[in-house]
This record gives C-alpha cells, sequence and structure tokens, in this order.
C-alpha cells in the first residue's frame, strides 16, 4: 500500500495534524456519551475495515492517532478512517 | 469522598498497578471487537455512575487508568469501577 506524506493528508483534513508517519487529532464533544458514541460509530467502521485507530478517551476528549503498521506509515486506509471521523464527529 | 491508599487498593484487585494518585491496568483481549465490547459495556457503567475512566486502546489492547479528580486520588468510585472492569472482562 502506497506510503502517503502525513502533513500533506493532514492539511486536507480538518484540525489534523502529520507526524513522522501518523496524523493525529483530538476531538472534544459536550460529554462522555457522545464522545464514546462517536467512538462506537468508529469502531464498527474500523472492524470492517480491519483497520484500527489508537485513540485515547477521558470524559468528553478522544485522542486519535492514525497509522498503517503495515506500510510503516500513512495511507489511504488512514485518510479513508479519518474522513469516517470528521463525518462521525460532524 | 475519603482517599484511598493506591498500592493497597491495587493490591486487592488482580493486576492493578497503585500509583501516586490512581490506579492502572493494562486489559489484553483476543481482538478488537472484544475489546472494544468490553469498553461499550463499561462506558454504559461508568456513565450511569458519573465517573469515567481515562483509557487508551489500540486492537486488542485497552490500558485503563482511574482517579477521583474531585478527591485528587483513589476512593471507592475508583474501586467499584475497577471491580466492574474485572467482571466486564472475565
Amino acid at each position: 500500500m502506497e506510503r502517503l506524506d502525513p502533513k500533506d493528508v493532514a492539511d486536507a483534513l480538518p484540525g489534523w495534524t502529520g507526524g513522522d508517519d501518523f496524523i493525529t487529532k483530538v476531538f472534544k464533544f459536550d460529554d462522555f456519551a457522545q464522545a464514546f458514541g462517536f467512538m462506537t460509530r468508529i469502531a464498527i467502521t474500523a472492524d470492517k475495515m480491519d483497520h484500527h485507530p489508537e485513540w485515547f478517551n477521558v470524559y468528553n476528549r478522544v485522542d486519535v492517532t492514525l497509522t498503517t503498521h503495515d506500510a510503516g506509515g500513512v495511507t489511504q486506509k488512514d485518510v479513508t478512517l479519518a474522513e469516517a471521523m470528521e463525518k462521525a464527529a460532524g
């Protein structure tokens, strides 16, 4: 799977930052139920894709990091999952 | 709410470690669906208690940290949530 430039990928997504081999964003919601509802929607999408996020949650906050371990960097899979997150959070 | 000694609390729970003002454990499951199923069960319990974990998930792994911010340490709420986690993971 082709590796993409994390900075280019992040620039095309609202609020995302590109690292060496990942993209990352902090999502904030009104409360825990909304934050976890977001995670639940994404969990189903991610498991269908067999492509899983690294994410940290405390109360209304979800810190997400996306990378494609098999490719050693950011790929179209991460873009697709990030876009699903934007849709679920929006 | 009375603060408890994190080390004493952790010693009474299987696989937990006590820090200065928290208890922590890494839960491992067979796969993402099982890990997220565990998180979903706990999310409902936690929101009912209005006492939320700090947790990190990647694939089959869930790293949990419990503390009671209002009390500045570990309280019975953390014990109750940790026990619910043991039940959900067991």
